[in-house]
């Protein structure tokens, strides 16, 4: 068997994490993925253009945004070792209406849509692997309608610390406030509270 | 091959709709599917249950709900012809923090978590099935985060007229308002704009 691209070692482990297959359908993989950078800022994908392919994060963190009047809404924002695309466009294969942008460097390995479609049908693995995989991120984005609708910035923000503590220190904050629906003021309220709180809580242990 | 039950006639068609499956395939879930019936305002999920079934709604309206604090987040509302489940519950097979209710009479068909699951295991055309249906279901949702996000309640409610006609009529006000959320009064002033708007163009086109 042809050993993996060591670049791509971290696909493999991504994969078989989620549920492994076959080396048949991993080989295919591995012939039809290539590698892609970003400078922070680029953008992947623009409003107007059908997505094309899937992503997997190797390095660097990327944001899906909808222009809105003036206004950013940020929609979800992915880092390392995740895989990404434009569901909307991608599964309807129609124009986008969002903004994909590399939040720092990136370093993607991109699979175009026809290899997909390909492996769906030559290698019924393929579709258990993505059956697991879009449970997982239905699931996610489930949530995220949950606590996108929740009516009070605090409990927002302190969702999203919880959930992405590794994010919090990474994106500049434009961004955070944009993905939790505030103003950058708000956000910097937040976060002065967040911190008394900490060095509260650090004063009071024993 | 034996014939379908006539009930269940309509999943038959709704799954031609998404992707055929073998007559092998769809006599099993013929063997494991079973009806339901729920009165208006009883609950198929509740809070600290974990969801084991996935429900075809053959007749009906189901919402899902999170209670926060004294208010309701409805997260959805799915009619006829839709499959549902509480998919983070499901998923994840833990205990749910969403409700789902019937909004109107409902007559559903459950299919278990285990027989789903056995279905993947034997039947590969299933994991097809459903990766399909799952893209679909994942699209709509990623739509509805950025639906929630909209800081502009008429555009909100714009936008739910225009993708759920079918709705606007049967559901309670008060289940839209918390849809959309906004309060009883705004959704009560968005739809007298709307209905002066409508009288206006009638009166106006030739």
């Amino acid at each position: 068997m042809e050993q993996a691209r060591p670049s791509a070692a971290k696909i493999v482990e991504f994969i078989n994490g989620i549920c492994p297959i076959s080396q048949e359908t991993m080989h295919f993989m591995q012939q039809h993925i290539f590698p892609l950078s970003l400078k922070k800022g680029q953008y992947l994908l623009q409003p107007g253009e059908i997505c094309g392919h899937y992503y997997y994060i190797n390095k660097g963190i990327l944001r899906s945004y909808i222009k809105y009047g003036s206004k950013d809404i940020t929609v979800w924002i992915n880092p390392e070792n995740e895989i990404t695309t434009s569901i909307r466009s991608m599964t309807r294969q129609q124009p986008s209406d969002e903004y994909i942008q590399a939040v720092e460097d990136c370093e993607l390995f991109a699979l175009s849509f026809e290899a997909v479609r390909e492996m769906y049908e030559r290698f019924p693995d393929m579709n258990q692997f993505a059956r697991i995989l879009l449970e997982l991120y239905y699931a996610e984005t489930e949530e995220r309608v949950y606590i996108g609708r929740i009516p009070n910035a605090n409990a927002r923000y302190a969702h999203f610390i919880q959930s992405r503590p590794e994010l919090v220190n990474r994106i500049p904050l434009k961004y955070v406030a944009s993905y939790l629906g505030i103003t950058l003021e708000t956000l910097s309220r937040l976060r002065a509270k967040q911190a008394r709180k900490t060095v509260t809580s650090k004063t009071k242990s024993p």
